[in-house]
C-alpha cells in the first residue's frame, strides 16, 4: 500500500471525497512527476534531441503541475473546490497534452511509451477525483 | 530588473502575451512562494500556533500552486490556454483564500500582514495575466 | 515495478552506479516526500499541535531535500560526486533528524509512526547510494 | 527590500547567523532557480539544441537544489549544521558547474550569460552563508 493511502487511512478528515480516489490520484500524480523528470532526461540523451523539444517542455510543465496537485490533494484544504477544481483541470489538460506528445515518440523511444502511460493514468485519476469533487457541489 | 524579465527580454518567443505582464506575474508568484514559506515558519513559532493552523495550511497550498505556475509561465508551452487558464485560476483562488486568512492575523502578526500583501500582489498579477491570455482567445 | 526503475532500465547511461540502488533511492526519497507532506498535515490536525511544531518543521525540510535529491538522482548529471555526495549527505542528515522526531510521537500518533518508517527507508537508501557513489571514487 | 528579508526581520529566531547573509542567500538562490528555469527553456529554443544538452541538465539540477536550499534556509531548523552545511555545499558545487557551463555559451547566447551571472551570485551567497554557519561551530 502506498504512503499516500496509509496516511490518508489513519488521519480521517472532514472531506467527503472517497479516500481511495484521493490516494489513487496522489499516487498517479507522483508517478507521473517521476516519469516526466526521467523522460526529460532520456529525451535529452537521444540523437534526435531537436525533435524532442516539445516533449521535453511538456514533460517539464507536467512534472510541475502534478507536483503541486499531489501536494495540495494531500491536505484537506486542497479540497476547497475553488482551488482543487481548476488545479485538477490544469492537470488533466497538461497530462493529456504531454501523454499525446509522448505517444507520438512511443515507437521510437520506449521511455516515451512508459511516460505516456504514466500521463494517461494521472489524467484519468485527476478526472475521477475532479468528478468526485464536483459531485460534492 | 528581475531575472524573469531579463530572460524574457532576450528570448522572444511566439507567445502574443505582453512580456511585462508575464514577467510581473512570474515575479509576483515567486515572491508569494517565498512569503508563504517564511510565513508558515513564523506561524509555527507563535504562541497561539493552534489558531494559526488554517493559515499554515493555506500558505503551504499557496506556495505549491505559485511555484508550479511561475515555472509553467516561464515556458512558452505554459501559454497553452487549456493549461495556463485553469492553473492561473487556481492561483487566483488560493492567493485570495490565503491572503484573506493572513489578513485576519495581520494586526497581531506583522509576518501575516506582509504575507497577505504578497498574496494580494500575486492574485492581481495572476488575474492580469489570465485576462491577457483569455483576450488572445 | 516503479516508474523510476522502468525508466532507468530503458535508458542506460554512462553512470557506473548500480541501477537497482539508484531506483531504490529515488523511490524511497519520493515516498518520504509524500509521507512528510501528509504527516505535516496530520500534525496540523492534532489537538496537541503546539507539541508537533518541531516535527512539522523537520517534515517540511525533509520533503524539500528529498524532492531535490530524487530529481537530481533521476539525471545522470546528478552523479557528479561533487554535487551528489553532499546532497545525499544532507538527505541522510534530515531523514535521520525527521525520523527521530517522528518516532518520538509514534505511540501517540500512528501517522508519525508511518512517517518515521518512510524517513528510515529514505535514510538507508540514501546511505547505500552514497556509499556506491563514493566507491566509484 | 525582498520578502525574504522583510520576513526574517519581523520574526527574530534563535539562529545566531546574520540576518542579512541569510536573506541575501535566499534571494540569490531564488533568483538562480528562476534564471535556470528560464534558461532551460531558452536553450530548448536554440537551433543548436544538441550542443545545449549539458547546459540544460545542469540548469535543471541547479534549479532543484537551489529551490530546496532556499526553502530550508527560510526555516530556523535549516540551520542545523548537519543538514545546512552539506546542502549549501551541494549548492556551491552545482552553481559552480552550471555557471561554468553557461559561461561557455555566454558569447553566443545572451540568456546563458545572464544565467551564468545568477549562478555566480548564488554560488557566492551560498559560500558566504556556509562560512557563517561553520563559524558558529
Amino acid at each position: 500500500m502506498s504512503y499516500a493511502r496509509l496516511l490518508l487511512d489513519v488521519k480521517p478528515d472532514s472531506s467527503p471525497v472517497d479516500l481511495g480516489l484521493r490516494a489513487a490520484a496522489i499516487d498517479a500524480l507522483n508517478d507521473c512527476t517521476q516519469a516526466c523528470i526521467a523522460d526529460t532526461d532520456a529525451d535529452l540523451g537521444e540523437h534526435n534531441v531537436a525533435e524532442m523539444v516539445t516533449c521535453i517542455r511538456l514533460c517539464l510543465d507536467c512534472a510541475d503541475v502534478c507536483t503541486a496537485a499531489a501536494a495540495v490533494m494531500s491536505r484537506p484544504s486542497g479540497y476547497d473546490p475553488g482551488v482543487a477544481r481548476p488545479l485538477l483541470e490544469s492537470c488533466v489538460a497538461i497530462c493529456t497534452s504531454c501523454g499525446d506528445e509522448c505517444e507520438r515518440h512511443a515507437r521510437m523511444h520506449e521511455h516515451c511509451r512508459i511516460c505516456a502511460e504514466a500521463c494517461r493514468r494521472a489524467e484519468q485519476a485527476s478526472r475521477d477525483l475532479l468528478n468526485a469533487i464536483s459531485d460534492q457541489g
